[in-house]
């Protein structure tokens, strides 16, 4: 599961690839912004199958790529496996979002990643994730796909589940990630692997989960590694059947999970709580002695489009998320789980520094509704939220626009935490969802942008992003030689 | 001077470039279409300079590629030395249309070609045309630039103007093209050349007009080259004041002017006609003893955006066309112009099977305002004219479309005259422009299409466009194959 479909226009399905070159702008976009602001959304390459939801899309890949004060776009459905067969053959050959009983016979064997979830970048490429499959690794500059199953240079078997919120150690810059159900659907198992910056599986391990059911992200520290689990369970009847296999079950109840990193994964504990539901992480650190994870939780099944087992309808309200900062002491091997609601913003998409992924941090941004909106679902405002005051300010966008996840992005490879850029794309809902680019100070988010960067179309979907500095690219391209000597 | 940048939506800025694959279709595309279907428009890269006009846009080629019943859809900024320049610069360089005055310094002996008026196929290449300036070669499946300055293999001066109107002649198909203002701008020499299927130049001559001034169409026979020089003028005081540098002088007369083919030029006749404006040509052919050359006509400047030189208001009623059949005894030295009125129908864009370009023909298209619509601009039908019958049929868009040229494909190689199919795109201007590509049967163009394909955004701007037929193209690309598999 990914995310809320229905969460305003930046899930709107597009269908079409673009380049724009040196994108219009108002006001002056910072000339020290150099990289690329990479997003994947899920798009449609052909209409969904009956029952199927929307996230199952093909994942389509964008970028506003900064150079001295210029923006330039450029978007490309992944070329996955799953793509290109089904290219080829004109239809969907993988009708159903993780159900290969469903898949055309043809496939039998390809990864089914439709690579639609989030992007990071490793070594020079960009890797689209998808929870299910491995990453695919694109070409930062055209984005053009490399290797549609990137296995690490062969270190992770073809068929391992990779996470769509691996972690990047702060100290280390190691990719943390897991796989759920890593035995295959209906496992579960999670895999555990953390790959270092030169591309080498530096350790792993397995563990068991409570039930098998999705598990969207996670919590990596300084020494542990967490899970909360929420019961969207695999539902084997629903598979049987055709459909999407997951359903609520409100009468079990959730659980964190928590172990040593680098261990052997033996002293994974599973301490419950109250039933709850809830898909990211927007940080999380420990202190020796004490976990600390911030996330959104909602009162019960956050997805519309998964069924209650027991038949109940869906409750809008119960899946309404806020964050919460999880706690547990470590020390205390009877300590219960403790909760603790931290702002008063509906706020599914949170985001941190990314610096900051392992160890303590101060600063979150996030796409909310206004406090006073009765339109719940849809993002309007930019959040900024500081634990050290517990207090937030905010940025409302025009009347017609409602807004993606935005992201941070430092000012300098030396700047302290939160000093730096905020990134997040607008869709007008009055303009046939024409999209402008908002460029925040992010330290002033509530000043509202530096500068504005037009698109003359739809932005691409997005659901989650990126940010690959310029330093972080293989080499500069020809064209970009040619804008530096201009 | 190109086309009324106020007919429709069809030159409507789009400023991104778009690829669409598999675009969704309701009805059955022929799946004996195989083929391009390309086009080419002035859009923006940067907003135009104060005081020049809308066809000084860079050209935007697009192209619908149509294979076993599929399309795809892409299109293209074409990378002129103009675009690249101005793209390293960020900023116009050649910021006023036709005036090198104006230029910038660093552009000097670049061609200032914008490419955006029409596209021919030349030997397995895409020939992007603007009529002041040598075309630009494209690849027909990327769009991608290859040759900025195509000169035929050395053979035409760089700096030669190539009309944006060449005709291919029926019997050899050859090319048979002109370049006015042949001297540099101000000149009234008119170069005439034609090139065989191999590329090779196989004959040039050089003739002057009565006056200096744009010529932006022509007529060529099975035996003859034709002209109609009307008196939009070369004005240098307007060049001098870094303005457009023509003005319309209603003082002069319009003239006919024919040679023979292949001779020096030095046969030309230049015969008076009363002053009249319109810029594009339909058909010609020769009996032999007699010139028919059938284009659209309007009683005075046919262009808002070029001002009379007496200083006095444009007409709209004496700037909009009407298709003419223009004839002249050639055995009669003392023979006058005749003119005739073919039709009731507004109609700037006429097109035929071009297959007859330089025969007799019986059938026309084009799109034009219903009779009764009082928005003279704005062409909502289709007509397709029969000459031999003198009647014509409409097809009217749905309410809310502009259309743009419609092209005549054949159905295959030995099919008859106007045994085909007419493709035609329309905007929707009540969906920010969204577009799509209209497929008749040309043979019952009033029974609507066979097939409506669905582009998720704008269609790229078109002026002119051109049909490649798979059979033309160098190879298969590697995509093109695996559909054929499938």
């Amino acid at each position: 599961m990914n995310d809320k479909i229905a969460f305003g226009a930046t899930y709107a399905p597009m269908g079409a690839e673009v380049a724009v070159h040196d994108c219009p702008a108002d006001g002056a976009v910072p000339r020290d912004l150099d990289g690329g602001f990479f997003s994947v959304g899920a798009d449609l390459q052909y209409p969904l199958s009956p029952g199927n939801i929307a996230f199952d899309g093909e994942g389509h890949v964008r970028v506003f790529r900064f150079q001295q004060g210029r923006v330039d776009y450029r978007s490309r459905f992944v070329r996955t496996q799953r793509y290109v067969a089904q290219d080829a053959a004109r239809r969907l050959l993988m009708p159903m979002y993780r159900n290969p009983l469903c898949d055309d016979p043809s496939v039998a064997g390809l990864s089914r990643s439709t690579a639609n979830t989030h992007v990071i970048h490793h070594r020079g490429r960009l890797l689209a994730l998808k929870e299910d499959s491995l990453p695919v690794a694109l070409d930062l500059e055209s984005l053009e796909t490399i290797d549609p199953v990137y296995d690490f240079g062969g270190q992770l078997p073809h068929g391992t589940p990779f996470t769509a919120h691996p972690k990047i150690c702060s100290h280390t810059g190691n990719i943390v990630a897991f796989g759920g159900e890593a035995g295959g659907p209906g496992s579960d198992a999670i895999a555990l692997f953390e790959i270092d910056r030169q591309g080498r599986k530096v350790w792993e391990a397995q563990i068991r989960a409570p039930y098998a059911g999705m598990i969207h992200d996670f919590a990596v520290t300084e020494h542990y590694i967490a899970f909360f689990v929420v019961p969207l369970l695999f539902d084997g009847e629903r598979m049987q059947r055709g459909l999407v296999p997951y359903s609520w079950d409100g009468s079990r109840k959730s659980y964190l999970g928590v172990l040593r990193r680098h261990g052997d994964g033996k002293d994974i504990r599973w301490i419950a709580t109250p039933t709850c539901g809830g898909s990211h992480t927007l940080g999380s650190f420990d202190d020796g002695g004490r976990l600390y994870f911030d996330r959104e939780i909602s009162p019960s099944n956050p997805y519309v489009v998964i069924p209650n087992r027991d038949g109940s309808a869906y409750d809008a309200a119960g899946g309404t998320s806020y964050l919460y900062r999880i706690s547990l002491d470590l020390k205390n091997s009877a300590a219960v789980v403790e909760f603790e609601q931290l702002y008063p913003l509906i706020a599914p998409l949170p985001r941190q520094d990314d610096r900051y992924q392992t160890v303590p941090y101060r600063y979150g941004y996030m796409g909310c509704p206004a406090p006073d909106d009765p339109v719940r679902w849809k993002p309007v405002c930019y959040a900024r939220i500081d634990h050290q005051t517990r207090h937030y300010v905010l940025w409302k966008a025009p009347a017609d626009v409602s807004l993606g996840e935005p992201l941070f992005v430092p000012k300098h490879s030396a700047a302290r935490e939160g000093e730096g850029y905020l990134l997040g794309v607008g869709w007008h809902h009055s303009d046939g969802l024409r999209s402008d680019l908002y460029i925040f100070d992010a330290e002033h988010v509530g000043e509202g942008p530096l500068a504005t960067v037009h698109l003359p179309v739809q932005a691409a979907p997005q659901i989650h992003s990126w940010w690959v500095g310029g330093q972080e690219y293989p080499q500069r391209s020809a064209v970009a030689q040619v804008d530096a000597k201009a």
